[in-house]
């Protein structure tokens, strides 16, 4: 049998997502995870806390990147500092992973407890978008705004970016949705 | 001891709130509330179904008033939609329930369970605006998008205007943040 070629991390994410697919979230197991992928159950453990890290492992990044793009954006409006934190984040998303990304969020919506954590993660990039404008010197009000707006562009493109017939980028799909943003308020 | 004159819904709504206030959301019982409000437990049951119910009751009839807001809006754009679902909402939080939501929303932020319903309330406004967009005619990525920026105008002046220091109507509060907003795509 073929053996895919990635390093330990990246066999574990498949094997667990081609699992949590076939069988279910709930019904998977992390030994389970771990023998799909050709390792021991301590090794999986030295990799993730349990089977639900697998799926957001790299959230924290995510945030990271959203606050990086802010942080390192020239002097400008909150909405261009927003945009910086919009272009950081679509750099998470290559073309490449769109498979991954689409699979994972076929698991996702079919457990409860996944999209609750999901949901978090969104409320996470709007209140991390809005502490950095603040810090940046939005005031208060008009960097919550901003912050729950950009929150919602990234959410909207990531749900078109995954659509089976979609084919602009991450970044092209945000700026198109930025630019509607701008045409509704007008 | 002088009993309040409110009807019967009306106390146990008060009574139930006070009780989550001093003695937790989980430590509260439906008998208790019913005592508290000097009816039987049987009378709390025809009002509610749980306990949980007593601080969501009126949630369905504010997503109606989303809905009604834009059914009833004459012709416009998704925003001019938008903003009439916001005014039409706005109707729910009159001055004088100001006290009440204040008190609500300290249980609910210290109740994890509640502010997990609370928060897909939200999503259902978002969810609730964009069909209705939709039906209106507004395709359906600028619906998404309107409806979202629609509900956060929402979610933010409700926070707003629950703050000890507000004195705006929610309805003065909504208008300042679509001006905000405005400004800030600009």
């Amino acid at each position: 049998m073929a053996r895919w070629e990635g390093g330990t991390l990246e066999r574990l994410q498949a094997a667990a997502l081609s699992l949590f697919a076939s069988k279910g979230f709930d019904e998977t197991t992390a030994a389970e995870i771990a023998e799909a992928a050709g390792v021991t159950e301590r090794t999986f453990f030295r990799y993730f806390g349990d089977k639900r890290e697998v799926l957001f492992r790299g959230s924290e990044r995510l945030v990271e990147a959203f606050q990086e793009g802010i942080r390192l954006a020239p002097e400008g409006s909150a909405f261009a500092l927003v945009s910086a934190a919009l272009a950081a984040a679509a750099e998470y998303f290559p073309d490449e992973r769109r498979p991954y990304s689409r699979q994972r969020q076929q698991v996702i919506q079919a457990t409860p407890a996944l999209e609750e954590r999901e949901l978090h993660k969104g409320l996470t990039i709007a209140r991390t978008i809005r502490d950095e404008l603040q810090t940046r010197g939005v005031p208060e009000t008009a960097a919550a705004l901003a912050a729950q707006t950009g929150s919602t562009v990234f959410s909207l493109a990531f749900a078109r970016w995954i659509q089976p017939d979609e084919k602009r980028s991450m970044a092209a799909i945000q700026n198109d949705l930025l630019a509607d943003l701008r045409n509704l308020v007008r």
